[in-house]
C-alpha cells in the first residue's frame, strides 16, 4: 500500500532548475487524472492559482515561493537593484492571489536572494533552495501531525471530517489503518462550492483502504443526532494566539454540532499557530467568488438578482475545540501559543483523549 | 405585484375532467421555464414523481389523489368490484413513490369512490371533487399560515431559511413586504442535493421584491456567528404529537445553530401536527438516491467505492423550536397536539415572539 499523492508536498510540486519550470499537480483534474501544470513565469503562476489549478494551504505558499525563483531567473544578469525590484514586484503580485500565508517563505526568499545578488551568486538557485527546504520541512510536519492524530484514534472510530483537511489527514488515515491496523470509518462532507471532500478526501481515504461515506454539508447535524460519529477532525487554515481556528467554511458549524452532541472536535494544525495574529477576530476572511455559489458545475442555478454570501473560511473559538493537533504534540487551544513560543517545549500542555 | 406561482397549489396543479388529464408544474424546469407535465394514467404520475417533476409536500399528495381519479376513469363502466380493486391498486402504487403523507386524501378518495360506485355515479368525478376540495383547502391553509408568520416579523428582520419552505413562506414574504411594507432580507441555503433554496426560494422571494442572499449549506453557522440573521424560519415535512418536526435535511442543524446563537427558530407547519405520530422517533426518514450526493449536476464527483449517507429529512426536537406557525395560530411545540386535538381551539397556547 503506497502513500496517496496528497500526503507529500514533494509529490505535488517540483521546481526544475535546468529548465526554469515550476510543476504543480493540477487539482482541477485530480484525481480523475494526475496531470501537472507547468509555469515558466510569475504570471503563469498567478493564472494557475486563479484558475484553481494549485492546491491550497501550505502548497500554495510553496508555489508562490517558486514563482519568486522564476522572477529571479527572468531578470538574471541585470543590475542588482533591477533584479531585487523584480523579485519584490513578483512577491507583491503573488500576494494578491495566494489565500494561504506566504509571508515566511517570501521573507526568507527575499533575504537569501538579496544575499546572493550581493555575493554575485545566482538568486534563482538561492530562492529554489529556500523553497525546496520548506517543502521538505512541510512534509515532515504533515507526517508528524498525522502520526499524532492517529494516536488519538481508537479501533472502531467513526470519524467526521469536513472538506479536505490536508496532508496531515492523509497521514493520519494511513498510519491508523495501514501501520496500526485500526478499523476506522470516515464520514466526509462534500464542502461546496469546491467539493474538496467529495473529490480529494474521499479519494485519498479509499486509496489507503478506509471506507468513506459522503455527506452533503446539510447532513452532519442529523449524523451527530443519530450517533454516527465518535470523533470529528477538521483542518486549520490559520490559528490565532488565543487558540481560535480559521478553517474552510463549515468547520465552525461542525464544531458547534460536535459540542451540542458531546463528541470531541479536534483540529489538525500542521505547523502550529500564527503568533502574529492575537485573536480569531484578527483573522481576515477571504471570500469565494459569489459566482461559485450562484452556479453549480458551471451552470447558473440562482435567479438573476440573487446575491451570495460566500466566505471561504470561518472562525471556530477555542472553547469549542477539544484539542489542536500539531507536529510537536497535542494541545488545548488556550495552551497553543505558549507551547509554540517556547522553541523546544517538550509537549507541555499536551492532552490525551478522554 | 402579483403573487408568485408557488404560493398557490391551484396554480401548480389542475385536473382536466373533459380529457382525463392531470397537469402539474414541471419543477425540473421551473423557474427557468414554466411548463407542465401532463399525465393520463397512474404510471405516468408515478414516473413524473420519480423523475422529480412534481413539487413535494402537500402538492405531491394532491398529485397522488388525481392519480386515483385517472385510475377510476380508466376502469369506468367495469363491474364495481373491478373498479374498486383498480383504485386500491393505484393507491398502493402511488404510496410507493409519494414522500409526503397522502393518507388523508387517499382515504377520502376511496370512501367517495366507493359511494359513487354503489350509487352508480361517476367515481372519477367523485375523486376529482375530493382532491379539488383539498387543493382549495391547502391554498387557504398556506395563506393563513403565511399571514401568521408575517405577523411575527419586524421591520429590518434578516431571515434565514433553509431550502424551500413551501407556499406558506411565499405568502409570508408577500404579506410582510408587499401588503405591510416591511423591509426584510432573506438569506437562503442552497439545500443540496435538490438545490430548492437556490432554485425555488430565491426566485419566489425576488418575485415579491425581497432581496435574497444565497448561502452554501456550510455557511449558516458563520452567518449566525457574524450576527447576520435576526430570525430563522424553516418548513415542516411532518410534525409529531410531541412537537418534534421532520424537515428537509439541514433543518436540524440550523435549529442547533439558532439555539447556540440565541436567535428564534420558527417552523412553518402548514396544516398542523400528524396526530397519528406520537414522537420524533416515530417519523420514518426517507433517503435520497445516494447517486444524487455522489454526483453534481449529473456528473459523478466522488470516486468509485465511496458511499453516501443521504437522508431526505431530519428531525428537530421540540426544545430547539421557538414556536410552530400554523393556519390556526402560533404554538409552542409542546402545545401543538393539544391545540389541534380540540377542533376549534381559539388560539390557546398561542405565543408571541420573545
Amino acid at each position: 500500500m503506497t502513500l496517496p499523492l496528497l500526503a507529500r508536498y514533494s509529490d505535488l510540486l517540483r521546481y526544475d532548475r535546468a529548465h526554469g519550470l515550476m510543476l504543480a499537480l493540477d487539482l482541477r483534474r485530480y484525481p480523475r487524472e494526475t496531470a501537472f501544470v507547468e509555469c515558466t513565469g510569475v504570471e503563469a503562476v498567478v493564472h494557475a492559482i486563479e484558475q484553481g489549478a494549485v492546491p491550497g494551504g501550505p502548497a500554495m505558499a510553496y508555489v508562490a515561493g517558486y514563482g519568486l525563483a522564476l522572477a529571479a531567473r527572468a531578470w538574471r544578469g541585470r543590475p542588482s537593484d533591477t533584479q531585487r525590484a523584480a523579485i519584490i514586484q513578483a512577491a507583491e503580485r503573488l500576494r494578491q492571489v495566494v489565500t494561504s500565508d506566504p509571508r515566511r517563505i517570501v521573507e526568507q526568499s527575499l533575504a537569501r536572494a538579496d544575499a546572493a545578488i550581493l555575493a554575485g551568486t545566482d538568486a534563482e538557485e538561492a530562492i529554489a533552495d529556500v523553497v525546496d527546504g520548506e517543502v521538505q520541512r512541510g512534509d515532515k510536519v504533515a507526517e508528524r501531525c498525522g502520526r499524532n492524530a492517529a494516536g488519538l484514534l481508537d479501533d472502531g472510530d467513526r470519524i467526521l471530517t469536513h472538506g479536505f483537511a490536508g496532508a496531515a489527514l492523509v497521514w493520519m488515515l494511513y498510519v491508523a489503518h495501514i501501520e496500526q491496523g485500526r478499523q476506522i470509518l470516515l464520514y466526509v462532507t462534500e464542502a461546496r462550492p469546491g467539493l474538496e471532500g467529495a473529490r480529494l478526501t474521499a479519494h485519498q481515504a479509499l486509496a489507503v483502504g478506509v471506507p468513506v461515506t459522503l455527506l452533503t454539508d446539510s447532513a452532519p447535524g442529523f449524523g451527530f443526532a443519530r450517533g454516527l460519529f465518535t470523533v470529528s477532525i477538521a483542518g486549520a487554515v490559520r490559528i490565532a494566539r488565543d487558540g481560535s481556528v480559521a478553517g474552510p467554511i463549515g468547520t465552525y458549524q461542525c464544531a458547534v454540532l460536535a459540542r451540542h452532541h458531546r463528541v470531541p472536535f479536534y483540529v489538525l494544525a500542521h505547523a502550529g499557530p500564527d503568533l502574529a495574529t492575537p485573536t480569531g477576530a484578527d483573522i481576515a476572511i477571504a471570500e469565494h467568488d459569489p459566482a461559485a455559489v450562484l452556479a453549480l458545475a458551471g451552470t447558473r442555478v440562482a435567479p438573476e438578482g440573487a446575491g451570495a454570501y460566500a466566505p471561504a473560511c470561518d472562525v471556530t473559538p477555542p472553547e469549542l475545540i477539544s484539542a489542536i493537533i500539531t507536529h510537536r504534540g497535542i494541545y488545548r487551544p488556550e495552551r497553543i501559543a505558549a507551547a509554540f513560543s517556547a522553541p523546544n517545549d517538550p509537549g507541555a500542555g499536551a492532552v490525551r483523549r478522554k
